[in-house]
């Protein structure tokens, strides 16, 4: 089962460290570690291989592959030695990359998006394609009646630009027959009309914004005061990032974006939202490493006031690479059974997951584990690959 | 369904605490935070009531309960005003606490304890009487034949005290037809010895150690970093106690007893042991809030290292307190339900659980829900009470 | 030398917690702890006795002293039993406490502050008066030409309002002969018009911005890496407090007052200011104690990365209390000794520190020591009071 | 002035990122980050240049000096471009290097030692040579009358082996007329007979064990507390550590060396030592990066408690290998002027120093400055220099 992953934003760093890891696994030079589907529990027959997965994507910027590559291995995220082993596997993906098409007309820019992922399919013979957002963090655009039905932003499409362009992206994924990731907290496919269209267009979709750290440590410990009854009653932290992530992300705009969606888990698992707020602050010299802060003040059996602080060092880039591997392959194996429209049993994955999910992670991680079995539990009795062939 | 709470170490923090935290629960001075068995999913019907929980206990100690609760007002565990308005309820408890039975034979002090407990049950005419051990940690015990079974324990309880302290109050409740809590890592109940006691006499039995803190929090991160497939390389702590407990963890045998329960949840969560110890230091002046301060390093995605600290600053008393009412509500609604022998479903209050069960919170948190559910189950379809009606 | 100590905020809770405790200290109920006047190297004769200060003020609020002592109390910033012990001495104080003035004409309002001050002294029979100001922080003012000396000033009161409250104070303060002291980030004396006056009222002043906290740690903590001539890279914080200065410091124009002036520290120790900001966030459940934490990342020999986490939970009101009376003894014995303008040997107690002075603690607490002395070598030589008697 | 700088352990992490780092600051590779010594305040003329030294020294373990400079290159102490540009200036330090003398008698070892020294300022015709003892930390010796005074350790050294190895090191210095300087907590010149013996030979002679990261920290945290009359009532910490002289450190006896060195400071600057200890813990995956934890509990006006916690993550070879020069070169001036005995001046780089000197960090700053600035003034007025000339 040959499967295209196009990465949106191919040259940034999560795109280059999960297309680094993916050939360095390939060529057995690196363990699995952080790839959630090479757990005993969610390796499902019905996913396509590691192997299988083949790279292309679009991006603004140009710089080299190996270059991007190399900056980082100089800045920690990956072994030098890796980019060293694999200079011609990535020559290979290099071939692939496509300059981001730009232009007035949004209706032309969304043709040629679509044209890129109809060639990378042929070219490669691929089963199907999964296109992947992991470009920079849009802001919340404006409110607009395109936006709410198909038949409408149609007929906006034909006259003007709009769409953010995540969300053209997903349009062109699902006008080409691709299922479409979004990694990130912009808008995607989120819009009534684009997902309209995935379900027309009968293809899977899954998001949104990946949970790396912060979030992810706060999907255990909201439901831990939870479960124990204990109060809750201020939640504050702080992140400082640098990097190209961190840069975009002080723009106000795409920041109120993030702070929204990390906050969604605390209001979700505790059953109210405590005081406090999560702050995101760019500091360049902090790098691709990440120290996020948080206080929680909470109470406990006759009012009792405690407190809880904790800190994390995390790469994000590190971090959010194998779950895009993860997501590519769950979401290709989803289209492949036969699944359209949005997948919030990958809700596991995201800091603000489609559809009425739970919040908690160990509860998203049943949901997921039962997910990957149904998908094999699909395939034996008949799978659509078996009556394609 | 009048149910008997007898508390050994009756005048300790935890246990005043607890019977403070009900008086005030009963009187609608407090909110139930804390309790467990308040939240929706455990509110069980075949739940004893907190109004209908009578509690006695023994102690070593002689300090008044009123004097005890006083000084835990003042080192901020108990509010001050609670103390005073519960002067009355207070009283009626001190009258029900005896001092512990020493003695040189040890089946005399079992005797003793019988017939404590047995008055306790008769004098107040309660369906059934739940012994909760909060007693300070004892030592490791040596090795002894005698715990092996129970013909050889009573062969040398005729002629020697074969048991350690905690075990001989399982003994003897067990005897006397209690059911039986081991808030603590003391031995209790799990001699095979005293555990076929149990068996024979027909009644369940609960422990080891409640897990109140720096444990609670391992066992929700822990099971996060499994399912990410994050390896963790080494987890270090520091526990910084004073109080009582403290000054008796001081002593390095308790001590290690406790490090040791302490570290089990990450071998049994993430399937390894990383490297790295939890100490537990006794510093006076610390006084009731203990801070725990935990390292963890984990490597992601092609070895990247990453880090994380928490620091949990939490009064031990406080998060004890509740979930010693949770226990007592839960094991005497086991034993009016017919079981006997360990309740492994009750792994999530505990730090060291009886029987092979799941370590991480969640899924011990699915395992309790569905017992109390099935407890209410039993109840609708003939309940023991019913029946002795 | 019987010395007033008129507090603007005299209801405040820095302003009742300097009250409660030096009425405490006098009657022999508490310890000095954190007055650092009463420390050998700084127990100068000259300075005033805690046993003769006597305290008034003003407020815009009316909550009698001892209702707000007791909330304090409540907060966990006093003992409980300070203030039943000190009814009565409380109730002499609060007779000494007046409505702000106001109104709509300035001049009116600075000649109520100067008759208030003036009655204050010849009613207790004063040799003189320090007003601190501990009220709520103001946004930083527009520029105005008004403020650059003495003469445009007064025609500018002759016809509006041209100052900040704080200046007004200031002005008021020195009209009466009374020095003044600024224990919050507001304008106070640092006009140049008002600080002309100052001069020709012979009286001196302190400030700016008591130093109680992150920027206390932050004072020895930057020098340390200064002298270790390691490179600090970004140096990160956040604030979270609630109560009353909290909440005013969610007024973003007050809070860019207080970012800058806990920033200029890093600056003036290091010689280069790092990346990274320092965030105040109102959080109203975290009440008194103030939680703060700074990431300082630093690069050692041939560039090695590091850092450095802190975080700091202090009661602001209890740090900033014994330095308001230490100011007031300070600043009287400074008036007794004819110094005039202002007093750059107190940068000690500040994060803003009037004139161009070391930041580094250790530094201005050599220049303090020296002051001391000083004061009491004035007064051997033939001290002010000596000859007024 | 040429310098011989004799590293005892000279294979080891702290004197391998010393030489590389000297080697790279003499090829204008790297800045002189960490270098106290060039410091505007302490860049005296009297100090031999960085350029002017020349490294040799003593080691059990062979392992050539490149190998182990490529495996700090890959554990992050050191960046991987220097060790491959300085190939040909490690090659040269290489071959002075040469295995430590051992043998059943110390006095032949001790003759050994002198040998290779004298045959090192021979061969490079150097001014005057400093050893520096970087090796791993001996256990506390037992104490034996041979350490009283130099004649009976002679007796004692015609028959036996009396001394610790870093005390045999320090005598065999003293008789080859070279200065010393104990950067760990080990013995060296702190016996009396050794101390003699330097006061004989006329050599200077610096000590005790490197302050490098927590305790430097607390240098200047327990000053503050100090100055602001601020009650410390607990100080607690755990170090965790990896690498070479963590797993010696593992070792109780060694352990309980460093540890009391690392309480000391607090004693000294508080006037009184709060409750807690320092624990080191080695945790072989931690590698050569320690993170220690310190949580300070105090309380200031009426009581108030309040704390704060620090965590530091330091690399103990970077931050120790600019000391080293900067011990070394300091040394080396106070030799050539004529200096003897024990140097309380360098208490600064140290955290149990010699002699009876403050411990805060600010003020054994100031005492270093006056001691670089005295050795500028020597020189003008007639150095030992000139007169050799």
């Amino acid at each position: 089962m040959r499967t295209g992953v196009w990465l949106v934003g191919g040259r940034g760093s999560v795109a280059v460290t999960s297309t680094v890891g993916a050939l360095a696994l390939r060529a057995g030079l690196a363990e699995p570690t952080g790839c959630v589907t090479e757990l005993p529990a969610l390796r499902a027959a019905a996913l396509p291989a590691l192997a299988d997965l083949v790279f292309g994507g679009h991006d603004v910027v140009t710089t080299p592959l190996t270059k991007k590559a190399e900056a980082l291995a100089e800045a920690g995220v990956l072994p030098a030695r890796l980019v060293a082993a694999l200079t011609e596997e990535l020559a290979t993906v290099e071939a692939e990359l496509r300059p981001a098409p730009t232009g007035e007309r949004q209706a032309s820019v969304i043709e040629e998006i679509v044209a890129d992922l109809t060639g990378f399919r042929e070219r490669h013979g691929l089963d199907r394609v999964v296109v992947v957002n992991v470009s920079s963090t849009e802001p919340v655009p404006a409110a607009d009646p395109a936006h709410a039905d198909l038949a409408a932003l149609d007929a906006a499409l034909a006259v003007g630009s709009p769409l953010p362009p995540s969300s053209a992206y997903a349009y062109a994924a699902f006008t080409a027959g691709c299922s479409y990731v979004d990694f990130t907290p912009s808008t995607g496919a989120r819009l009534p009309a684009v997902a309209e269209l995935a379900r027309r267009a009968g293809v899977p979709y899954a998001g949104h914004d990946g949970k790396t750290g912060e979030t992810l440590v706060k999907s255990v410990l909201a439901p831990m005061f939870a479960m124990r009854n204990l109060k809750v009653r201020t939640w504050s932290g702080l992140n400082l990032l640098g990097g190209g992530d961190g840069a975009n992300l002080a723009d106000p705009a795409a920041n109120a974006a993030k702070s929204a969606s990390k906050q969604r888990v605390l209001g979700e698992t505790l059953g109210y939202l405590p005081q406090g707020n999560t702050r995101i602050e760019y500091v360049d010299d902090i790098g691709d490493f990440k120290t996020a802060w948080d206080l929680v003040t909470f109470s406990g059996f006759l009012g009792t006031a405690m407190r809880m602080e904790f800190s994390w060092h995390g790469c994000d880039s590190a971090l959010a690479a194998p779950l895009l591997l993860d997501l590519a392959r769950l979401t290709a194996a989803a289209h492949r059974a036969g699944r359209t429209g949005p997948l919030p049993e990958l809700a596991f994955f995201f800091k603000d997951p489609l559809g009425e999910v739970p919040h908690a992670l160990a509860d998203q991680w049943g949901i997921l584990c039962a997910f990957a079995r149904g998908l094999d539990a699909d395939r034996t009795e008949g799978t659509p690959d078996a009556v394609a062939a």
